[in-house]
């Protein structure tokens, strides 16, 4: 896959800011590696295996975080007010329905996103679920197994919040991908489009 | 399936609490005659077939809603201040998260239930994705296709607050009950349990 990298020898900076629910953002796995193997690798820089994931913010609707989505699904852009008003509206459920991204400090562009909200239950005594939606890394930075570490943040993020499962929905050429961050198939999905 | 009748002759009466968006009742349709059929037809009293979906109330704790939950998955009882919370918290979401039951006037026992969230997003130019939850009828109340007015009332508060599309996850053998509500078959559902 292509790789978007900076210019020869540019390092990715540190930056965080976060105010999520006790998630832990765990070193990345033998399996996460960010490098590139083989030729690409000379004329490559070596990109940090540990660009921080953070929350959503407003500034980041300059960022390309709605093009972004644009790789995932029907995304048109939208205006500074209507992206306001939505980052609003999900700002106010607080650690209820958080959005994480990846920021490339050195372009400043959004890289990779996934959402995740928490359904209260009456069930099991009063719990929880975590749905995790819309995980999309950019086609610049796929292989750097960003998808599997937001993902595993969105999974950190649900269980400190005291649900007892997590779930999503994927195409069926995905599972295999879920599956490495430790999801299992359960179910089948139903949708009515309106 | 067993039917627990109310007393001969009974009538169900008409109770309706609703403070849902717009959400139309529809008429049932012939698919969805609560009659029972053969011989238990000279037995059991015709039963209305538009009993009320309303929202959850709070009195509904001494009406059996969470022992109906029981039939659907692990269940525990809640204390009366455990569900108060856990009610208080829905409610706050607004329309956001709507619990609807159905009420047996004659014993005011909750015989079936079911919920949807609003997902607000990002994509599809800000659009919203409803999510349909914890479908139960209770076992006395089956074969009255109270399941299908439930679901299809859920989908309807769901395009009323302007979802693009309603998405369930549900085990394999009732993808026909969902095939019969409007629903296809779309993704799989994954899963991470803690």
């Amino acid at each position: 896959m292509p790789l978007n990298a900076p210019p020869s020898g540019a390092l990715f900076m540190i930056y965080c800011v976060s105010n999520s629910i006790n998630c832990v953002m765990s070193p990345p796995s033998r399996d996460d590696s960010p490098f590139l193997t083989g030729s690409r690798m000379g004329s490559m820089p070596i990109i940090e295996d540990n660009l921080p994931i953070r929350r959503l913010e407003i500034s980041d609707h300059k960022k390309g975080f709605v093009e972004l989505l644009s790789q995932l699904t029907v995304c048109p852009p939208l205006s500074e007010s209507e992206f306001q008003d939505r980052f609003s509206e999900i700002s106010n459920l607080g650690d209820s329905h958080c959005i994480y991204v990846v920021e490339d400090p050195t372009t400043e562009g959004i890289i990779a996103t996934g959402s995740v909200f928490i359904e209260k239950k009456f069930i099991r005594g009063g719990s929880k679920v975590g749905h995790v939606e819309d995980v999309v890394v950019a086609k610049s930075a796929r292989g750097l197994h960003l998808g599997q570490r937001i993902v595993k943040h969105l999974v950190d993020h649900a269980k400190a919040a005291g649900c007892y499962k997590v779930v999503l929905a994927c195409a069926p050429e995905l599972r295999e991908f879920y599956e490495k961050c430790g999801f299992v198939e359960k179910n089948v999905q139903m949708t009515v489009y309106f």
